[in-house]
């Protein structure tokens, strides 16, 4: 059975971001990705810092895991990264073995890669990088997603840390009209362990601002990381 | 033209609570209340201390304030209370009014009185208050509202400030197994002008860590007032 480079599972915790803020889930974090943001949160999912972390597991392996630390209290799984869409087989694997188990499937991926997949997960979030990121967005590759997508709960998250990443927003708004288009305020202090709560609620009030301000900007969620507001940057949380 | 008391007018905002958090909206707030929670955070609708303050305004003319204030700029429109169940003829005209406008129409209620124009809002929050609030739930009449809705987009929100409104929220829950459910914690200072983030934020922790280790709870979302991180208890916000 083919296996998944797996370097986090944890949970039962509550989901921080987007269409999902508030929901109880587990969570399963994949090793590797296609970007290397300048900002990203989750940089040891890919710099190499922690590749001694590092499981190869088969989905019953990742179920026997999860099952050891909650999984039959909670009805979601994150599948998260790094970026999923670079596993196939057993990415298909495990989204059967856990719907098996009438387990819903969450999983947020950057919009970079398509798999078929996507169509078979519960809640999918696209969450192309702006341009703080300093990586730059394939818009042909986003556009074909969505036409490939047949998908009932499908939402698209831009995180935002200036004017520059607001205006990218608009740009990813315009681009898919009829996609709910969550922003979230981007985390500056990744590596801080104290308090940043405050930060993060201020700069969350100025891109409140930015919203209430701009009449081409009317269906929008503006929302903050939810576990960074309560847990800082807290691993496995 | 029927006339409704209105105590304010404000937006566009960020709404703060539950299935519409972090959502562009305007507020009406209508004044009367069917109930007195003990920790009512608008109590000014209820308890006589803003009585010169109420305008008896028809539709139209509150579609005129909302326009001077910047409803071009904004699809929804809160109305709130109170309780606006309180009011038939005058919140059909409303709605019909604002549809007319392409306007989507948000409305929360406590769930004590059933109108037949709750089919005809865009997304309906249904709050039921548990114990602390010092109120009494009538679940016939909470049952016989369920029955005849006939609505995509209804969720029940419970505000939590002990263990026995969390017992209160499982009740729900059960009662009303296929709505999503919405957990939102207490704010219990409600006069006090300065942050009240930090303090929100340690009762949230404390709701999300019931909720982790209750596998009677997985698929409620809890959520802060995001409103309140923010702005405190600033009115008109």
């Amino acid at each position: 059975m083919s296996k998944l480079p797996v370097i986090e599972l944890f949970g039962p915790t509550i989901q921080g971001e987007g269409s999902v803020i508030g929901l109880k889930t587990m969570f399963v974090r994949l090793y590797g990705c296609d970007y290397k943001c300048s900002w990203c949160d989750s940089a040891f999912t890919w710099d190499g810092s922690s590749k001694s972390s590092i499981q190869r597991l088969t989905s019953l392996e990742i179920i026997d895991k999860l099952n050891s630390i909650g999984l039959d209290g909670c009805t979601y799984v994150t599948i998260s990264g790094g970026n999923p869409a670079l596993y196939n087989e057993p990415m298909h694997d495990l989204i059967s073995e856990l719907h098996k188990r009438s387990k819903k499937i969450i999983v947020e991926t950057q919009g970079s890669i398509w798999k078929d997949w996507f169509n078979d997960v519960d809640i999918l979030t696209i969450s192309p990088k702006p341009p703080s990121s300093l990586m730059s967005t394939d818009w042909g590759i986003l556009q074909s997603i969505f036409a490939n997508l047949q998908h009932s709960n499908v939402s698209l998250k831009v995180v935002i840390f200036d004017e520059t990443d607001y205006l990218y927003a608009k740009k990813v708004q315009s681009l898919f009209p009829d996609i709910t288009l969550y922003l979230q305020v981007g985390n500056a202090e990744v590596t801080r362990s104290e308090s940043i709560a405050g930060q993060l609620l201020n700069k969350l009030e100025w891109l409140f601002n930015l919203v209430i301000n701009d009449p081409e900007m009317q269906t929008v969620r503006v929302l903050p990381q939810l576990h960074t507001l309560i847990w800082n940057n807290e691993r496995g949380k």
